[in-house]
């Protein structure tokens, strides 16, 4: 590789700053030429906000970076080494849409594994394809390193059915859960000195610890993180989108590896949706809290002296997420060879899983891609679960790219979050009308559920 | 083998009369010397009744078989060809406590797999164990017919736990889904002109029909039975335990496969929730329906003139049962090499489950065991839900046998006609102390539960 | 179906007696309108002999009917129900060549799975190819029923590679050894009393047998066929291909299965080469053998009054092929669900052998083809070899359709009974110009090793 | 740990000075205590005089770390942090009758996977079994790292059968790989500018190689080691033990994948062995060269002022062994995390053996073990061939462990460097009773066919 190209979809997001943030603490790792921001006519307003901000942020750190600002995805495909995914189909709007339908009817929206997170994937995925279609042309030997959620199912789509094996998924949380465990042990954040093994998938993943002195310290990180006697508002923070409620401390202790922050959807999932739809009673689910922090943070990005990261962007919730792209670009640019937990190709990392299945398991970062380290298998508890959110995924993602009705209500009726049954047809039927705009492969089938009087109306 | 000395564990069971009726029908397949009616202390009373009943119709046979009825389970098992389970620890009223409980708290009760059927397995399968290390001893070349439910855990405890690898698990469903559609193609029950396929788990399985000029008809079979037109009345009558509930016909078909009966609890969860918790509202759940047909029963019993099995029992519930365990033995004996669907070893059957665990599968009956045939791979969305269900069964059979109350929780947390959570939890806890006689291993727990102010009030 | 229509590709084939034997007896299962034997120029006369007799043979049965003789393959496939395959490309000499050419260098030949036997994969495969195109064409709907060798290859390619699904490939070998064990049990051929189970490959398997009272006599048959005290004029006659080397008893005994007979050039290899070598210095390999015995058949074949099998046919040595042909579409057209040992896809029946393999295993032959009964996973002696003669398979079905000749360089390498290095190229070198005519993919690759100056010179 | 205590088996073997110049290279990454050097009364005098300069070599370090020799294995173990294994059971004399014995039947020897090193598996697996019993007692927290020969099937019996999973099995093979490539891209040996990713079993693997940037060069290392024009004596040299014979150009080309250098053993049987033949007419094996080396080596290390590896010791074949037993060591002791080739569990890292086998794989060697790499699925030609290697090398173990014979025929059987038949019974017997001292476990069969005549004469 020359000097870089990077193309980002999605450009005018507000993580923006923390990817340039991110670009520009490793200038030393990455000789970048240009760094093309995409986005959508509905998104100008705010590309236009957030590049300018990066602009500024280029200029500060004094690189001669060239950053362009275009609603051309073509021309900034074009010969590009890496094209990094941070777009949101629909906008936040599609998100509260994904979070409170479901809620309406008393059911979980969850915007990752979800109801919510299965209609993120059929709006994602055609997108992605159409990108990739771009990419076989424009860029044939481009790395396409995603942090569109949900991670796991569109890096999936991505390698197993559009053929683009150079993608590489990720995701914040397993940043999140080592500095946690870091900071237990005293140890700064992104600290290497412990080891860390990361297996499952994506938002829905185990991991285990081990010290320099080659003591396993799961249990003792469960201890610290879950025990008894912490009171929940001294319980490490998680990521934003997840309420903090206590796992289940006896079973986790019991499981012997540490769950991922989202497990609690699955471990408790009544009393998760008790809160969740209390939240919704008082319209402050967190897409409605995310809406307004993002207007917020756009507030502060028009600021022309802001030109570093504002900590507000913190708050938002996906902190990291940029952060994992870069380091994963200069890992491939570099042959960093670092551990790192991305969404690959199984291959028999976890005997559990299809060979050709997309898992989340750390693994190695080379300049010729991901080499993920061998996990083994799981023990039943987590086995069954791991096993159905797979099939999951299948279904939604075939669904995503075939539009068909009936395989969604399968992904619907074993998604372990949601209760099958006639209310989860009236979910999955008024979120098919809500998105109508972006789901033009189920375009038959909405038509025919509008017709029998399906609407959306808030 | 010489002449048979048939054991049958439970023997005072309500079924007595189908088993004897079945064993009689076969009168000259089966070469029978004695049959030995075992029963425990509290079923006495009952052992009695049927036992004398049983008595009378060998005698309208004109049959020189001798029945014997004892609580000495030892004498029965002594030098014993086969040994038959059909007991039900607790009884009755074990079965409306398993039902009940969940539903008080909002959640799915269901006596086979959901949080129901998975005491009723804490309950049976330490009997299970200490019945095959009498048979160890006393009968080492004995088959095991265990059609003691969750007939498919039950199995699983006596092959890939207790070692006892001559064992067969049966169930009636795959009978009553067979002669539904013989019904259908105008033929008689048990006819053997249809090819059914089935494979799954017990209460957990899919299966296939082809007609005689080899054409798939699965699809046909869907039709005629879920039909959208089909009233519900008019739609068959499966077993007694299941609500007649419409499957989604869209999404059947979409499948491609007939479910068990069963699924309807899990492809329309919510829904038979509802009904279910209808019913208990009335006091009429299934296992106190159940209870006040098994007193009608027993009072028809009593009759001195009865020598045959009324009419009555067919409505009891268990239909087949008896009679499936009657041809399994007349298979063995006679190595009829029948083709039954039972619970054997996988060994690859199924493609998805682990080749040591059991299956129901269809499988040819020979004088050596069952032999099943290859089923193969399922599709994405029976795969994730038959996996999780294994793994639960997992769960729950280490849970019975190590008495730990962590493994049974994950037991619950997987299953999915639980929500894990608080409730679910209270569920487990008062499912504990309510089964406290029949659960020595939980013994600790359950005191410590006690201590806490868990009790049970009915 | 209605009335039958049978196409045999390679009718005038010296077997076809035996072919229309087994349809004559039974005529009462099989209502057949016309059989249709087909050649090519070159075997026209032997058709026409064989076709005459066929018949006088029909004619002398009193039964109505047709047989067409002809040289128009689509003709013949037009709306067959069944296609019969017993064709042998390049005749009898392909087959001395096959044999003879290794055992010039000093190499075993083996017609079906050594050297020989993969260049009669290799000149076979794009045949069964053709014959495959043509039928998606002509007869959507038709059987292929396979028994040209190697069986296995062919119906693997038929099957994985040209996705015929609806093919059975046939071997006599399982129905010899089943015979022999009947007449040692005092039993009639063709016995249905003992249970036989077999997997592996075709020419490459194991089995087990159970008696009616459920015992396997496995042991008990090894020592009836391979005992020490057993002279080897006392040992059971298998197939007239394989010289009767007596197999290691205690090898056998300690494998606890019954080998194959092809099992002998692999559990004797040398001794096996060594024998193979004193017939080829003497001009007296099987392949001369059976071109005499065929001469001499089609003499007798020749005679007007002639109107029945004559007994000289079974000492050519593929006995029971044809018969087995006929029972499986017996079985098909009836739903016998006699259980047959085919080659059929694996589907996880043996465990240790890919799931889209083709494998050799006891199946249930309904109408709708075979149900292969699971086998299980064999024990690491036997599971080796099995793995490597299935890779062997893959590699030479990969050079038959490919025509690459690096790929059959490792079909070469890897086979078992080849000594990989510069005597086996020369004798696959030479086996390719010696084929030349029948390997129209590997045309480059012979014209440059003719260019080299590899010639055939017999 | 504290300061380290190493212990060596076999400490009087010629490869010490090497071990120990590894430890002295790498002194500040290790602080050890002792080292102690066992060995059996048979190789006192050389454990003398090579534990005699290692202390030289300790002192001219100016280290103050303890050499201790000993005979009393025991006090070496105790307390141990970490053990290494170099003996030879039967001394070089042993591994001149593994050789020769085979050749005199016109047989492969091959000292590691053939029949030479199945019997040094049999002699080498009670004894590792003995070290493990004493160290489960006396330092149960010690780390095995074995690079005894064959050092995969050694690896496997300690870890899958005498359960001591804290073993690591070591091979010099693939580092000499690494550095040929290494050489030919102008790189330092040991540099890690490369990225190699092995897999395979011990001295049957195989490795790709990629570039800094990303690109795989395997091919282009292919073209450089074995292309057609470079002459024999250009070829990189490998290991010493392996006569250079070129490789088939074409064939590994087509391969896609670097062979390991034992490959040739399979590649190009019949001409090695005709070399092997040839060496052996002249008395010239490479166990007699290395004989020869070995007394030349202790001649020089007698020298009272030789206090450093003599080069000299490059010559005697088994280079970096030890130095790759320090640095497994150093990586252990300071979680360096380095990538190696080891013998592991495979636990799926190679998809094509059995999850709890032992395979050889690139690993990340941290402070609690080795942590393979995902290799995933081999093709056919490679994936039969380790199939069968696996296969053999578990009857070899099995062999090993119970001595029985028909198991160890099996493995001679399935070997493909072995031509089963009656040859190679002869070379099996004649190899038991030239062993007979080193083999107790088959001291009854030995016995009884020394009583049938069968002798060791040279």
């Amino acid at each position: 590789m020359g000097r870089l190209k990077i193309a980002t979809i999605g450009g005018g997001s507000s993580y923006t700053p923390e990817l340039f943030e991110g670009f520009i603490k490793r200038k030393d790792e990455l000789d970048i030429k240009e760094i093309w921001l995409v986005d959508i006519e509905e998104g100008k307003e705010k590309l236009e906000i957030v590049g300018a901000m990066a602009k500024r942020m280029i200029k500060a750190a004094n690189l001669d970076w060239e950053v362009h600002l275009t609603m051309d995805r073509r021309a900034a495909l074009k010969d590009a080494d890496f094209v990094t995914t941070q777009f949101r189909v629909g906008l936040l709007d599609a998100r509260i849409k994904d979070e409170t339908i479901p809620l309406k009817y008393g059911m979980m929206g969850q915007e990752t594994n979800g109801a919510g997170g299965m209609f993120k994937a059929l709006r994602t995925i055609p997108v992605i394809k159409s990108i990739i279609d771009d990419m076989k042309e424009l860029c044939p030997n481009a790395w396409l390193v995603n942090f569109t959620n949900p991670s796991g199912m569109v890096t999936e789509a991505a390698i197993k059915h559009f053929g683009w094996t150079r993608t590489i998924g990720l995701c914040n949380v397993p940043i999140v859960h080592q500095n946690i465990a870091n900071a237990f042990e005293g140890l700064e954040p992104f600290s290497e000195e412990l080891y860390f093994k990361f297996a499952g998938l994506n938002h829905f993943h185990w991991h285990r610890v081990w010290n320099k002195q080659g003591q396993e310290i799961t249990d003792k990180i469960i201890d610290q993180q879950y025990g008894k006697d912490i009171a929940p508002e001294d319980m490490p923070e998680g990521v934003k989108n997840i309420p903090q409620m206590p796992f289940d401390y006896d079973l986790v202790k019991h499981e012997g590896l540490l769950p991922c922050m989202y497990h609690r959807y699955y471990y408790l999932t009544q009393t998760m949706l008790d809160l969740e739809l209390e939240e919704y009673k008082e319209n402050n689910t967190r897409a409605q809290l995310v809406k307004a922090t993002e207007d917020r943070l756009f507030e502060l990005y028009k600021d022309p002296n802001l030109d570093y990261k504002p900590k507000e962007l913190s708050e938002r919730g996906g902190t990291f997420y940029s952060d994992a792209a870069c380091e994963v670009i200069a890992s491939i640019v570099n042959d960093k060879r670092k551990v790192m937990v991305v969404s690959t190709q199984n291959k028999g990392a976890i005997a559990d899983l299809p060979y050709d299945s997309i898992a989340e398991v750390s693994s190695y970062i080379t300049s010729h891609g991901a080499e993920p380290i061998v996990w083994g298998s799981f023990k039943s508890a987590q086995r069954g679960m791991l096993q159905i959110m797979k099939a999951m995924e299948e279904c939604t993602i075939e669904a995503a790219i075939t539009g068909n009705y009936e395989t969604l209500k399968q992904a619907f009726t074993i998604n372990p979050l949601i209760e099958s049954g006639e209310k989860a047809d009236m979910v999955m039927n008024e979120l098919l009308v809500a998105h109508k705009k972006h789901l033009p492969q189920f375009a038959d089938k909405i038509a025919e559920l509008e017709s029998k009087g399906v609407t959306y109306n808030g």
